[in-house]
């Protein structure tokens, strides 16, 4: 598996992208073109293309057949281009104004060309800022509601949701994961990344039976519910946005699993950085604001993707089962189980495991950062081990805010 | 979907089959065979090819591009050929005693050529008659607990599990089950075949909406948890069995599913065959030893399938949470629970849905016959409500033998 590159493939520079872009007749003269590599290099090239003349633009995104991270580097598969790319497809048939539109296509070359989003920024450094974004949790409600309704057996017919499975299989994706969100972090291992100020608290982590015990059953859930075409890495460096517009990038980690996955990424990354404010905020009254305003985020998404979850089961449901009193509400009542439980893993690994966020990584005070991640650790393992008791989601905002005022 | 036959698909037959056979050099003459389709010509066709010179013989199982059941006829896809002998090649890598042979696979004719079982009887044939298998339970113990364990994540890398899942996908014939044992029996649905005078239990089971509730997170699970490579179809119309040899066969319903549902349909059919005895075994003695007999290999069955289970858990498991403890026993736990649930459905499904079984379907009484499919219902029903709380297998056992004597 994994690294070996299609026939025809090669890495493409400034200078030859105009080739995959020419063809598609987006730009009145291809010969004036200004091209710059945007991406940080670790897994992808990322081409900003635009025509001066015309005010136009294009992203060519191509998957390297190699990950770098810390200095390390491992071959791993191209499919992951041709998954970005039909997931995105997938989610445009249901949010087309919350996906980049694709483009084109170009297998061979592990390549998709895609709207340019430079006019947005990336969520997490606008909320690092203390940016609010009033339609936020409107739009990644409509986003998790729409795309994981319809390619849920809730929707699609059995025979179409087994094939749909079989297109978005993606092992080596999915093992980054399996290691680094739900292993290795609840180990001692060498991937794990954390001040040695921390070591105790991370030791006491891992001694944690009850929590291991727990993570166990979460992981072992991504490992084998094929619920849904899950983002798979919806984390705040993972959505784009302005003022009054969403844009969910990046599903390269698409494949059939829980749909608690999503939700609960996107509510440990607003966590996360619920914490990151008491520095980011020095200004008490400030920060109150706008994490309160964080939490509303969390409150409201679930809100509304409910109602909207539930509106899609009501009317365009398949299930003769969906019609039974009941069976909703018990779906409800394990998805947020599960998401906090979910929510949980994601804190824990984005605080002591390879990957890090930079709502806390960027704190300067060796202090502070080193106090927030130890309440980081306190909060997922709460949510890992306390998530059946968690019944509401107003559950979930008192938890992170109980926590973290602790 | 369904039904296209391959390019160069034709049905064999009697004299055709000699094609098949003759390139394995099995036979000293293929001009001296004698050659019987003994099939019932529903699904497949069956050549039991003899060389009487030599005593050899095969069998030459060839998949139907359709399914004919009482008089309906729909397409059904070839592929199923290509899963039954990709799953039994599979079996045969870990209990190459318990499955048939496969000596040969035509993908285009969608054929199997494999050992001829013919001193086997089947085992819902013995057990209807009282005869005894002193190896039944450890045999399926073994075959369920190395088919399932060497199928899932607690063995497979990461990657080899994924690409088993692709290999497996098997929408139609899961459809099938999907349909007739989790839905179709729990609605007024056309395909259900009950007694009249059965109408009144079967229309409290419609309106009992718990029993629908909880059948819902049941036919949930079957549709999306990919766990193991099931088989798929474990009646005890499946398996193959003398004094001491026993053979599971027919696994073209092999997907990857929860684990729990092999284990739930083998002891659900063993329940229904307990019922039947009450008519089978007309002197009480024999009964009461037969029906504990019965109860004695589902007790067996577990307590080996769980130590094998365990062994290979402990020797052979590729994940770490799997030493962490407790994670184990949590396994089991909602491994019984979930296989209680199961079995609750099959004995749903056998009494008043489309496939019946000849346990009970061969009562001649019609009053006893009554009685009994009363009482698989009311046992089918409180498998699946009370399954969290049967904790312990003698649990299930005890409520087979109280449903059954209330």
């Amino acid at each position: 598996m994994g690294g070996h590159a299609n026939a025809g493939y090669h890495p493409l520079t400034t200078e030859t992208v105009v080739q995959v872009v020419a063809p598609l007749n987006h730009f009145a003269d291809v010969n004036q073109l200004e091209i710059k590599e945007i991406g940080d290099g670790n897994l992808n090239y990322v081409f900003h293309v635009v025509e001066p003349a015309t005010g136009k633009s294009l992203i060519v995104k191509q998957a390297l057949p190699y990950a770098k991270v810390v200095g390390e580097s491992w071959p791993l598969t191209l499919d992951r281009a041709r998954i970005e790319s039909e997931a995105l497809r997938r989610a445009a048939e249901y949010v087309p104004a919350l996906v980049p539109k694709v483009h084109h296509t170009d297998e061979r070359l592990a390549c998709t060309v895609m709207e340019d989003l430079s006019d947005h920024v990336i969520l997490r450094k606008g909320l690092i800022q203390g940016q609010v974004y009033p339609k936020l949790a409107e739009h990644i409600a409509t986003f998790l509601a729409q795309t994981l309704f319809h390619t849920s057996d809730f929707f699609l017919s059995p025979l179409d949701k087994k094939e749909q499975v079989r297109a978005f299989i993606n092992p080596e994706l999915c093992k980054i994961t399996e290691d680094l969100v739900f292993t290795d972090p609840f180990f001692n291992h060498e991937t794990n990344d954390f001040p040695e100020a921390l070591q105790s608290s991370v030791e006491a982590l891992w001694n944690d039976l009850e929590l291991k015990r727990e993570t166990a059953k979460l992981k072992h859930a991504f490992l084998t519910r094929a619920e849904a075409l899950v983002h798979g890495d919806l984390h705040t460096g993972s959505i784009f946005v302005t003022a009054d517009s969403t844009k969910v990038i990046d599903p390269e980690f698409a494949y059939y699993g829980p749909i608690a996955f999503d939700i609960g990424q996107f509510f440990a990354n607003l966590a996360l950085n619920y914490l990151s404010h008491f520095h980011h905020s020095p200004d008490p009254q400030q920060r109150r604001t706008f994490q309160e305003y964080l939490l509303e985020v969390i409150e409201e998404t679930w809100a509304r993707f409910k109602e909207q979850f539930s509106q899609l089961w009501q009317t365009k449901g398949q299930d003769v089962y969906m019609q039974v009193a009941g069976v909703e509400d018990d779906f409800f009542e394990r998805l947020l189980e599960d998401t906090i439980g979910f929510a949980g893993c994601e804190v824990i690994r984005r605080t002591i495991g390879l990957a890090h966020v930079a709502d806390l990584d960027s704190i300067s005070d060796e202090e502070t950062q080193l106090r927030l991640k130890d309440k980081a650790l306190t909060l997922g393992s709460v949510l890992i081990k306390q998530r059946r008791q968690l019944t509401r989601i107003t559950h979930l905002s008192e938890t992170i805010r109980g926590v973290a005022h602790a």
